[in-house]
């Protein structure tokens, strides 16, 4: 049993941190640090606890803790670790955009099991991907691996109001969203650093553009992507290709049939599916955002860190309906 | 054409008064008054509306307007009155709980037609109903004109988002609201008070409860309501009553037909079916909370007012599906 | 580990079965019988699975099996039975309406952890509740117990769309259902039977009406319900004789929060709130149709049978958002 | 006044062509054509008229009316035309794909007024245009009618339930499209073929490729489409091309804030933004697919037919939330 913590506690990916990591028969979650609900009952904030459980929310850390997990603010990590001192045995997953970009600066690895197995097996500090990285990297991934990005890919990707935060907004108003779609920052979200990052790192050369609208989508929970590029192969060929790649992922399996969302929601799995169109291939991707895309990575980077099974703590039984 | 003016503009009753007064062939929309959004263009808020009107949010309001409506939050148009002064003619609609309640200090008609049309008629303030009270007291009144209130009522009803306004809230937080159902207000509701006072112009003697449990459902619009209460007689009996009462009502109906929310959704009509069960008759009403609950039963009032077509710029097309 | 088998696998309680067998530490699923899709790969039905599961569906059973679940419509239940031997230590949970009356001509016991936990830990042979009939009774069972049901009761609940199972029909489209709400049934539900038969084991001279009225919601999954009734005394006194009556359930929780359908979606528990107005008593309860309400509480009565801890495989993680 | 009648009364199209028809001032809503309700009241399949109207559905044509909208399924208009003889002066109005495509054996018009408007008012045949065709017809039509149209154009849609029909099938049944999301026929969509048409009549040397990915949304009405393409010029020029291409198109607006679906939902209009990133020009078109999509812009059509207000009926209430 190792000893886990986590920072940030009344957010979506801290819910579903702990809903995990109470169930998983490795973990005893020690502590879950919030200033401002210290105190107060877990089960005060994620409802879905009462009854279960007699956890509270603490005013303090424990430094001597295996693994912390930082779900803090995008730009708050970083300042939390300057002003926290945790012991050397200590391993940090951070959720966080803060450190996903390699620098000189910070020696933390992208969490990404099915690019950085045996570096995350090693390291210390993990910085877990971006829900739409994760449904995008692992998309077209296989493609870079084998040097075949060769033009633009065109890739359209929906998330669920979660995506969005705890934070009340217009745009996950119930009245502004329920039966509404709409799409934002165009060309330019911030996730297309990370994910070019991994591709470059299987294909140095790779020059083209990642031309990436992402929408909103009226549910709450999950991400459905396609993508799209040339590629002069055959679907038989890129279906070798892929299905080499993810041979031996836990999570991310290649089907034959028609995806739909549903099937991976309160899951940590990511299905992929390809279509070839003249001298294109489709890619379709499906993930849950607070789970594979969240969550669900990154306690399956602390399984690989810590030798458990990876799919420990991680075998969720899916909503379906 | 009459002069009409809104104040406070920026809310759902307002922005309905809007999308109703301006394609009202008797009405020219006059002024829009908002102190926060004061210069701007109705359609920034509005946004169904780009394109459609050059209308802007004004910051002064016009003393001559022919007709008034106050889309004010509760206790603020008791306020407003006192602070600003309107010509002798202009007839006042105001939409919050303040004047509902007779009293003998202010002389607002409820503005509920299928009770008191002949009074709104000649009426130079008017108290809109609430949108609960609306569709309770309509499922009922018709047992109340015959005396024939005699033992508890049991109601259980159902209200859009829309129905908790604008403001942000946990509760109208999409990932909160979505798939999700919960009670509130239970048998405390303050719409009861309205209803009694309808009740009892009919029924004086009427001293059983009116147990009411209100829920959160999760749609945008609309009101689904069940009542039930002893009623010896048939349900012929039943059926004459309340064809009988809501006769000449323009916008009120009773059917045969299992009844559906969206019967209603973006129209001014209620809708009600009588079943009977042992000693019990069931009523169940329909109706949109934002329009023969709020904006549209203000602008029947308005045409009662003028002699106007009762139904006049509220034929509204059904969303329906 | 013991040999289950599912008989009629492409429901959606055989579904939920699947997804907990599946996982459950003590159980090999050894076979899921339909004759519709046999040889077919269940991840081609409960298309969740792609990926992780090579099970087929069967056409045929296996009499050896320790303990068969029966998926089938009702009415259906009892013609399989008479048409398929099993052996003499096969245990069968039906999960029909076929045998929850007790009768002369069976000995099926109502598995109803709650109200007859014992007797389902000896049983050979257990009729799983109905939906609304779990929710429901165990809203007002506590008082049955202590003999405090006086008056009528009166009940009104709402369920998901897989409460209308797998078939298609009009009710289930989503152009309709997507932001509807109707009354079904009311006063005539099937599940009145059941609940009766459970409160009069406890208070055999109860002889007032449940007045309930069933509702179709715009969610998936879920019942909400809540039901009041004269109690005289405290809200402390409730309290007590609620606690004492779930203090050693498993999944039954007396809470003080207001309560959300959502806490619950995707798990086995029931959350139960109490309230007190006037000489009211107010219950509110929440569970999943298809877990608590079926297919759980399925596992929970298998886990109770064969000696197991009663939670196992039935700590799955809410998805609450 | 003129006579009108529609053929097949109980789809989608069919029951949104009533409600416009029976408030048109200039129509009287002569006949509802269905074999399968012959004889009914219209209430009782499109609920929402309950109380309303007393029309039935007929057992006969009217072969002197006025104008005639055939809502059949695709592929039965032509046979429908074939059996049935209408007059010399009776205007026809399909719905169906049947007449969309130019050819030597039919003389219809394709009914879009942004495209044809000339045509359509001299025109006895219609061929009124798919809802995807529709919205992105409209978002890149102005470059065709500059010949600005050069290289691939890539396009992501996503349409609600209603685009599916009234037919009940597996990705229509509320528990599967509930807070889904799924792509279909991918490139390979049937209204490629008129848009195209479209674009080639105003540059007939377009022969890039128009990449199409249509997708399931989970609301009931509306359609989202972006589409980029490579663009040389400024957005200030490329505005300046839209505004004058739509300058005097009755419910087509460009405008500048970012949209949503719900801005458009039960009205005919179809709204479209303008973005520059880089060297690409990305068109995001808003409408509803039942209105601007089909229903609506038949009688649009009609309008212009009969030499009608082109607005007139069609200035309906959104149901914005």
């Amino acid at each position: 049993m190792i000893q886990a913590g986590i920072i940030g506690g009344a957010g979506y990916t801290a819910g579903e941190l702990i809903r995990i990591l109470m169930r998983h028969p490795e973990v005893k979650l020690d502590f879950i640090y919030s200033t401002s609900q210290a105190g107060k009952p877990v089960s005060s904030i994620h409802q879905d606890l009462l009854g279960e459980t007699e956890l509270t929310f603490s005013g303090e850390i424990n430094p001597e803790a295996d693994v912390v997990f930082l779900c803090l603010g995008h730009g708050n990590s970083m300042k939390f670790l300057q002003e926290n001192q945790f012991s050397d045995h200590t391993k940090i997953v951070d959720l966080s955009t803060d450190f996903r970009m390699a620098a000189e600066d910070h020696s933390f690895i992208y969490g990404l099991p099915e690019l950085n197995k045996e570096e995350i097996k090693k390291a210390n500090l993990i910085a877990n991907p971006g829900c739409f990285a994760t449904a995008i990297t692992l998309a077209i991934l296989p493609l870079a691996k084998n040097g075949l990005l060769k033009e633009d890919v065109h890739i359209n990707a929906v998330t669920g109001a979660t995506g969005a935060g705890t934070s009340l907004s217009e745009s996950t108003h119930f009245t502004w969203r329920d039966n509404n779609f709409s799409a934002y920052k165009a060309f330019e979200h911030q996730h297309l650093a990370e994910i070019g990052q991994s591709l470059k790192s299987f294909q140095p050369n790779f020059s083209s553009e990642l031309n990436f609208i992402p929408n909103r989508g009226n549910f709450s929970r999950g991400i459905h992507c396609t993508a799209y590029t040339r590629f002069d192969g055959s679907l038989e060929e890129a279906m070798k290709i892929y299905q080499e790649f993810y041979g031996d992922a836990a999570f991310t399996f290649v089907v034959e049939e028609e995806l739909h969302l549903k099937q991976v929601v309160n899951t940590n799995k990511c299905l992929l599916r390809l279509q070839k169109f003249g001298n294109k291939l489709l890619i379709t991707s499906v993930l849950d955002n607070l789970l594979k895309g969240a969550s669900g990575q990154a306690v399956q980077n602390m399984n690989l860190i810590f030798g458990f099974l990876e799919t420990q703590g991680l075998q969720l039984k899916a909503t379906y309906f």
